[in-house]
């Protein structure tokens, strides 16, 4: 079997990427981080999918990004918004995906894998720039000039099998798989009970992908 | 003042770099990385020389890449050579350079900058992937495409100013604008006083680029 490295942040979208992957035949590495995120209820979530998936291993790696601030998500003087807003929002971590996906490929090399998986989705998405293909395609080329691997022929595969998808296809599918959406977190500032806001843009989305894709959300919200 | 986050490894290489950012009148951010090295002495040289050098500020980030090992300076089972060995040698830590240019890019793009230095050198160096020109460039072009200032239309540079300086011209330069060389720890297993063993890789390569340069290493060796 071919090894794949999938990150996993505990959010609907990487519990579906995760569940294509193992469909596509790989044997999956998940990987979440402990990265100084206000809902770190998120961590738990990912635990539970990657044991529902039965994953060859989960690592948990702890990177602060905190320490630099500059987002909603990692600053807790930042209020996440609750109203939709104009341009790449304040719940945009810098430079998170790249820390991520290098993480990734640290361990993907390490294994001897070429293949990462990653959740991400350019259609109901935030507006996130490391969300686009452009970036990805950029990661590749990056992955296969920075490595030992990539010097020695190897080439590396950012899987995004949700790139182009809408939130409703993303449930849709995932449901066809069997994941089980009541173990992931979507909410910027879920309780400590885990229930979510309902409010913020990425409950938004996710509730809005629930209705337009006939089934019903499981998530709690307060 | 243009601000500069220069990567700071506590070496000879980003030591001098530090120099030539100030030299070149950036306002200069020092980010070092805890990231599970044997060497951790190393991280104890690059706060004197972030403290001799006078940065704006020094963070150091832990990020853990013992976690995934694979490489002979994360992993305590793999030992660190002491002859010369042919190809990408043992030392080569696993998408290094990449991990640590993108927390350099999530700190710069918090503050604002747009100006990365580190201090890799394909001449005089151990044949890894990630010290190379076409590397740079890849990660200029990503770091365009992954962050919000990017897409606003920020250019990222990554300033590599020893890329294709020999050790002795590094030595020269830095020797010229100041650097405490004695500050600088460059061995891959140096023992608990800071003291260098003189026979890895890096150390022969430090010692012919001094001998090269005329001037005297104040390492001290055991």
């Amino acid at each position: 079997m071919t090894i794949g490295v999938v990150l996993l942040s505990g959010g609907l979208d990487s519990a579906t990427t995760l569940a294509i992957a193992k469909e596509q035949g790989f044997e999956c590495y998940a990987l979440s981080f402990s990265y100084g995120q206000r809902h770190s209820i998120e961590l738990q979530a990912a635990r539970k999918i990657a044991a529902s998936a039965r994953v060859e291993e989960h690592r948990i790696i702890s990177i602060d990004l905190s320490a630099f601030g500059g987002s909603a998500l990692t600053d807790t003087t930042i209020d996440v918004p609750e109203m939709p807003t104009r341009g790449i929002p304040v719940t945009y971590v810098p430079a998170r995906n790249t820390v991520f996906l290098s993480m990734g490929l640290a361990w993907a090399e390490v294994l001897g894998a070429c293949d990462l998986f990653m959740g991400v989705n350019a259609v109901d998405y935030s507006g996130y720039p490391d969300c686009r293909v452009e970036f990805i395609q950029a990661f590749e080329k990056l992955a296969n000039l920075a490595t030992r691997a990539g010097i020695e022929g190897s080439r590396f595969t950012v899987h995004t099998p949700l790139i182009e998808w809408s939130k409703a296809d993303i449930i849709t599918k995932g449901l066809q798989l069997g994941v089980k959406y009541e173990n992931t977190v979507s909410c910027y500032q879920p309780n400590g009970k885990g229930e979510a806001c309902g409010r913020c843009d990425s409950c938004r989305i996710r509730k809005e992908g629930f209705q337009a894709a006939g089934f019903v959300d499981p998530s709690r919200y307060y």
